[in-house]
């Protein structure tokens, strides 16, 4: 079956945006140093899914699926770390 | 090949969690009326990149894929919609 794009790329080039994404809100909390209207339920559970993806990813042997979640999982974290300290701190 | 959770399962527990976890934050920008921490890059490049998942969910024939992402399109547009409201608003 032929694809306009490879699913491979495909795939690469969704988890780039869904991975970058998250780069603007950890720069933006790191500038603001306030993550007040950021849900830390979302986090939280957004970690826990993205952990679960991964798994996913291994299991159905995707790379794009993997490599976009591990990267996701790092600055999803940094997030999450920076939210709770500036909180605490304030 | 025998696995700990079967993959569709798995996918579909991942899946779950990405995407209840945009319910606080959507809850939490209804009841604040405030996003202001809320990167709109973020929102923006996110959304972009969920569609395309949906695309490649599409082409690797993957349900937990398309289904998740196309129920994190609908709440990540809400909260996106919502922030530029209230920053419209206020």
């Amino acid at each position: 079956m032929d694809y306009l794009i490879p699913p491979d790329l495909l795939g690469i080039v969704a988890g780039t945006f869904t991975t970058i994404s998250f780069l603007p809100q950890l720069l933006k909390t790191w500038n603001t140093k306030s993550a007040k209207d950021v849900s830390l339920g979302m986090f939280i559970l957004f970690i826990g899914g993205v952990i679960l993806w991964c798994a996913y990813g291994f299991e159905i042997h995707s790379s794009p699926v993997i490599i976009a979640n591990m990267v996701t999982l790092i600055i999803a974290s940094m997030i999450l770390t920076m939210k709770l300290y500036f909180e605490n701190s304030n």
